[in-house]
């Protein structure tokens, strides 16, 4: 018997330690997009308060392509964060979508550089991948839901299939509004621009009425097991 | 019951890890501080004990503001660490309201850099940069202090009105320090430059009487407890 | 019998300790990779999508050798997730034999950047320095399950004989497979280039019998135990 | 009594805290000291196995200060995590102490590039600035030992006034010997070279007779329990 405690607390460390990795990784992610934002460079000679205030503000569109990445990843690890709050065991295949979850994460400093340097150039290049980027964190954190959800995998507790739809329909959300601004970037970058942040709005508007009803069902549930 | 203490783990091992995430964005940016000090250079067919000296003692600035700044996230940590030992629950605002003071956290390394490359130069910019990063820090830690003391949001224990108010107007200080120090440096850099090293100090003198009356209020408390 | 309790959670932690150190350095690792991939820098005149896109595709080699080193890393991550997962205690050498297994994680970054900058060159040096990297890595590893497999160091439990022979051989595979990868290489890229693809594939292949048999075995125990 | 509990088990997680924030200060320090080092760069009309492998053979001294760094700052994480296998509590002194051992780690990967830079040229500069850098950490450490050593302070626990005593001593060894590899590397760079090898060798011999004292000592103490 104690030995069977023995067993569940080891595995019980051996998924935190999957979950704490992942953390790291999100921590060192969200916190390397700062150092490619290379300080302002003015030479000695023409340094002046205009030139070196000149010099930052056109560092401007590099810093809102860091807020922006900042705030998904900032997202994404809220929503790891709640995915791995409803998971109790883990498998092989679990651990290898994290991983996968994690190199896409590892490429946002890259991407959000590649992004903040074109952003306001007459080319696509960057929006395109910064957008495939945020696609791949998308549909893999659609498949870790599903892979979570599926009650044959015995990974999940608490999740009920109302629940892990609506988890899943959310993990599309951001990518569906990245393509579409890549689309409307196209045409009109001024349009464009502000279609990222409608994110929270849109996530609240649209999965409000689904929320109601996973709330309600909570209700239930507890009433019964009360009764 | 057995289940309620299981669910009681799990909301205590959520809470961790939204503090170990935390915990590895401090670490990362008080260590990336340093990167930004690029060894000095000095072409070989030049290099002397003296000519290398020398480039070293020009960085002597950036090493002042590395020590700035890794004292300042240090002392962050430390209150970070402080708020939490009374937290005990979370909620989605205080969720982001946590990602967005790592936010500022994370632009510490940037802003170190940019205050240290044109901290002996006649230019404001930077100054103002780096002040308004830390007042950023001082702010979001206020309301974070106001969020987790209200009783009504049920996310801290043993946090005492009288206490909560003394950690909100503690976290006020170094930014009022900070913009204190900016105005001065305007007319006298080296009259400005103590400013910040007298924060300890004044935290100690100012807050005294406050902090001697929340030790006397905690003792009769433990008293009535005892009896 | 208290204070018995609490040197066993003590010395737990102290494992736990080295654990989530070794998970922070490969999470470190696993994200320092993408930073040696810089960004496509085109001139603002020349700045077209076809240029941009051009510049973009010359990076291609570096992403692949970025896409190898991070399951390279993961799937090391994995296996001291596993290993780990069999320890309950610790001694000196295990420590400094992690060390040193870390060194070699820490050494990836450095390996990735140099071996995909000359990925397309009719170089050697560089696919052997990678080569000696993961060989490091695979041996350490192998003297690693080697140490915590032998019962008279009391580290772990549960490991049977047969599946710390398992596991000691599987860590040589990679290393193997990457030395005939480099020999390949020497006299024909092209051929060379799919061998690490085949790592998985041979993993299963090779050691399915294996494998099946320590199932069986478990399962025998596990009978002979509820007997 | 329940209350009480809680209230350890919020300590022991505030003090755990500090333990992972420094493990998280010391991986990633350990595994910045590789991105210092850049890869062998050689000009496409010139490259050659033989130009390649004379670029990479131009990095031995910074690999050697690598390795010396990776061991340095991976002994003295063995120390802290000895340490505070001891430690059982914290007040603000050991926060603040931990604090600057933490600096004078980060300071490590500056040091040990500006040490690689010019470790084959006549200057002392670097070699001098990587000693005190050394130096500073291992008067910290001593200062912490003394501190949670100190029985007023109710920090430690199953630390004998001796084995404090040892520990302290060691701390200082590492210190000792840089400075005399300073003072000999002044007249003779190649017989100094050696010295920082000779660490574990000294550390064994010095200490063994004392090791033994505690040891036999510890025998006694259990004996006198299980009596």
């Amino acid at each position: 018997m104690s030995n069977h405690l023995h067993n569940e607390l080891r595995k019980e460390f051996q998924l935190e330690r999957l979950i704490l990795f992942s953390d790291a990784v999100f921590a060192i992610a969200i916190t390397l997009i700062i150092i490619e934002i290379k300080i302002p460079n003015v030479a000695e000679d023409k340094l002046t308060e205009q030139t070196l205030l000149r010099a930052l503000t056109h560092l401007i569109p590099k810093f809102i392509s860091f807020l922006v990445s900042f705030l998904l990843i900032g997202q994404y690890w809220i929503v790891h964060h709640r995915m791995f709050g409803f998971v109790v065991n883990f498998n092989a295949r679990l651990i290898w979508l994290n991983l996968f979850f994690l190199m896409a994460i590892v490429l946002m400093p890259f991407s959000t550089a590649f992004y903040g340097e074109y952003i306001l150039k007459p080319v696509m290049t960057s929006v395109i991948f910064y957008t495939v980027n945020i696609g791949m964190l998308g549909i893999i954190n659609f498949f870790m839901w599903r892979l979570i959800s599926n009650p044959r995998n015995k990974i999940s507790e608490n999740l009920s299939p109302l629940m892990s739809r609506y988890f899943a329909l959310r993990s599309l959300t951001v990518p569906v509004l990245f393509i579409l601004f890549a689309i409307v970037y196209r045409y009109n970058p001024l349009i464009a621009f502000p279609i990222p942040m409608f994110i929270p709005v849109i996530l609240r508007l649209v999965f409000k009425p689904m929320k109601k009803r996973i709330i309600a069902q909570k209700i239930k549930t507890t009433e019964n097991e009360t009764v």
